[in-house]
């Protein structure tokens, strides 16, 4: 895959598809640099050299800006569609087209000014939220509503849909408002009330707390041996430390990075599971065709589909609590909090709160569709930015039963997404812990005895499904035809409502 | 330094420089990603990420070559001449000549070819050199000297010089073998007897040595207080381990690297001492020209003279022992071995031994004396690669005494310079540390105080001047004129024979 191979397997017939491939792989090749450079400036970097780091990803961003808008792209897609081309390599050619699409939709004055004003507003965003300033924040977070609302008009235009949805295709391509409306209605219908039966129920069980303090060595290593048993290869990737965690890097070396804190080790620890998911997605992408569209990631949906697939339908599994039980006490020591049981309730409790990143997996879904309606008026100019936190209240209000008045910092200006001009990201976090639901319901459905196989320690049967059906496939379908074969049906929330009354009813 | 502001006062008038401002600062920018990234593959990068790194790093390379040869320069190069220039702004041109020239003076394929046959060369070299294995090595020798000869012939004649000349002009900018031989040969004159007589006075000289293990963590902390002492700016730069350790990163964010053993703590200091040399220098070059080429280090044989100012003058200065005692003693545990007089007495240990990279200050200039011979008689074409073995061992017992036959592992294999073609380098190790040796001598004429001034820890007066002579200067004069407005003179070995005498005899 690094190799300069055209992906035409007659490469004399289809010239023009030839020199797209080779385009692509020096975009990937380049794009490389880019990732390992962000990921040291998030964990590396020391803080006097922010300056030329951001200096030089401008650079490097707008001369791929360049080589992506370059004119003749345009003609040799055209010619490229007259060839002879395999499936394979007519499915790369439509996911050439859509990340030529994105990159030409929009021209290069308003990238820019988008770019200014997102991070001048995330800027004063970090100094603004733990200062409850609201009243500060909304200047500049006008103007990113301003500059985000002139990209999605003409993202709609280019692509016939609604400004909302353009956004989201960034994300999610082909998801709509209306599938969104669908799905998270629904949810709407049954969650609260699904929330008040698992709070009553869980009110009296006994959950003992781990005592800290935890050492850091000792935690990086419980959060290294998790990885090992879900498989990471550590030949080709890492765990390092950064202020936000992600998964970042390239798929041939994978830079996940967690946080530590003394008193607590839970969050990071299913933080690392988190990222796992997504590592081992970047790790087994398609590595005969790496370096082109159809090789990466499907979406962003589908990208925490496998995420979630390891935090919560595993790592919330009982069956799994039983495996890290004794990673926990190895590394650790032993505490009665330690106890395989006792680790299952920690991990599956649930308690409406005002923080998403901090949420169990029943509440987020409260967390997403909130988000999801604001940011959709908004986008659509049914809603202005100074209406946003009574929206948040009574909302929250409404899903979580909390009262958030005044409380910006817990509320509308928790998350970095607003700040940084990216709407249109939220739905997938609970598109994709519905996706997976619905392929462990497959799973379990295809192999009855999987969740014993789990609780032995036996995960080889999960990972080889989810290579076979999501991680090899990359780009190659479209999401809908990728849920289809992997699960027989497009996205069906019901696999995710069973899930959540089988665990916690 | 930064920004886009061109480095022209007069901006209107200087259009043509003022476009080559401009391309310099974009290399500039995407060359950090480079650095960033090749730090970021000997210090972190897992082994399966190995080919797409280099394949990104070719792919970054080859932009970087285009945008050099670009054939608009030539003419933007000849239409800056004509403009009303500062000074400064002329120094800058006459730096950006000699970046465009080196980059136009081979053809891309012999630039390849040369990569490549280095690369196969040097991939087997790491496993030929612990087999001793140089018939091995010889066919993949032969291939990159060959090579290297034809780049050799192709840039003396640009250049106008003799081909060794040739490519000792890409790593100091005007030095000849003339002046060389000039320099070399005095030194090879007394060189032998001190070496003798610095052997026989330390005969019998007692020395207790460190007694181990040291812990690793212990000694990371050694080393970066060590850094401290030495005004390394932590803001602005970091320490991590490779194996072969170095300086790298960008001048804004600055990695050195180091290898710890267990049973050893002085290499890797001394080394962390020699890194910090070449990463203060690059901390403290002009930042408001920072991305031009006048802003950059002048040459490595001056980069050379700032790591040895640090390791040799500095490291082993007897007051200097008496600073990094207590760190030691702080960091390690107390031994006697760790008291400041016995400390400076293992610094200065003098030794004939096969290592270049293991060898003291006084035998040192042998190590390089010797390669600089072979290997400008290898690329003039006085001798072949089969020859390189009976002249090592004719060299090294008229040298230093000692019989290196039939080892090829610690001899003419030892270094990596030779399989990577990187011909014409050795001499400024050797330079560096005469040049390193005239700035001490003209402080203390300066500052007859100096050497109280380092024993009670104030090493202000040292770096100011540094500072103020080399490391400000970046590449403003050419290293004749550096050198003399430096010192008063151009490079005059007396000064190294006069310390070496001084502290050995």
């Amino acid at each position: 895959m690094n190799s300069d191979t055209p992906v035409a397997t007659t490469a004399a017939d289809t010239p023009a598809y030839n020199a797209l491939a080779q385009t692509f792989q020096r975009l990937y090749r380049l794009g490389h640099l880019q990732s390992i450079a962000y990921w040291d400036q998030a964990a590396n970097m020391p803080p006097n050299g922010n300056d030329a780091r951001s200096a030089a990803q401008s650079e490097m961003a707008a001369l791929l800006h360049r080589m992506r808008t370059d004119p003749a792209l345009r003609d040799g897609l055209a010619r490229a569609e007259q060839e002879p081309l395999s499936d394979l390599q007519r499915a790369n050619l439509r996911e050439m087209r859509r990340a030529w699409r994105s990159s030409n939709a929009l021209p290069e004055a308003l990238v820019q000014r988008s770019q200014r004003v997102s991070s001048r507003c995330e800027h004063a965003w970090r100094m603004q939220r733990p200062a409850n300033d609201w009243a500060g924040f909304l200047p500049n977070f006008r103007e990113v509503l301003e500059v985000s609302r002139e990209e999605a008009t003409l993202l709609a235009a280019d692509l016939g849909c609604s400004r909302y949805d353009a956004l989201m295709d960034q994300f999610e391509p082909g998801m709509t408002t209306a599938q969104v409306d669908r799905v998270f209605g629904e949810v709407r219908q049954w969650l609260p009330g699904l929330i008040r039966r698992v709070v009553d129920k869980q009110h009296d069980e006994a959950v003992l707390q781990p005592v800290g303090p935890f050492s850091v060595p000792a935690q990086r290593e419980l959060c290294e041996r998790a990885m090992r048993l879900l498989g990471f290869d550590f030949e080709a990737g890492r765990l390092d430390v950064s202020t936000h965690p992600f998964s970042g890097g390239v798929p041939e070396d994978v830079r996940l990075t967690t946080r530590f804190r003394g008193d607590e080790f839970l969050v990071s620890l299913m933080g690392t599971v988190h990222e796992t998911g997504h590592g081992r997605y970047q790790q087994n992408l398609p590595r005969e065709l790496l370096g082109q569209p159809v090789a990466q990631a499907r979406s962003m949906a589908i990208h925490e589909s496998q995420s979630l697939a390891f935090e919560m339908q595993l790592g919330s599994h009982s069956g799994f609590a039983g495996l890290l039980a004794p990673l926990v006490r190895e590394t650790l020591g032993d505490q009665p909090a330690f106890e395989a049981g006792n680790l299952h309730r920690l991990l599956t409790r649930v308690k409406p709160g005002k923080i998403r990143v901090d949420a169990d997996e029943v509440t987020y879904p409260a967390h997403v569709i909130l988000r999801y309606e604001i940011e959709r008026a908004l986008i659509e100019g049914q809603i202005e930015a100074e209406d946003v936190p009574a929206l948040w209240d009574e909302k929250m209000a409404e899903l979580l039963g909390l009262d958030t008045r005044g409380d910006y910092n817990n509320g509308p200006m928790q998350d970095v997404h607003w700040p940084m001009a990216m709407f249109g990201y939220f739905p997938c976090y609970s598109l994709g812990a519905m996706y997976a639901a619905q392929w462990f319901a497959t799973m379990r459905r295809q192999q009855p005895g999987l969740d014993t196989d789990i609780a032995r320690g036996d995960l080889a049967p999960v990972f080889a499904w989810l290579r076979d059906k999501v991680w090899l496939q990359g780009s190659r379908w479209e999401t809908d035809e990728l849920s289809r074969r992997a699960s027989g049906e497009v996205l069906n929330p019901a696999h995710f409502r069973n899930h959540l009354e089988a665990r916690y009813l």
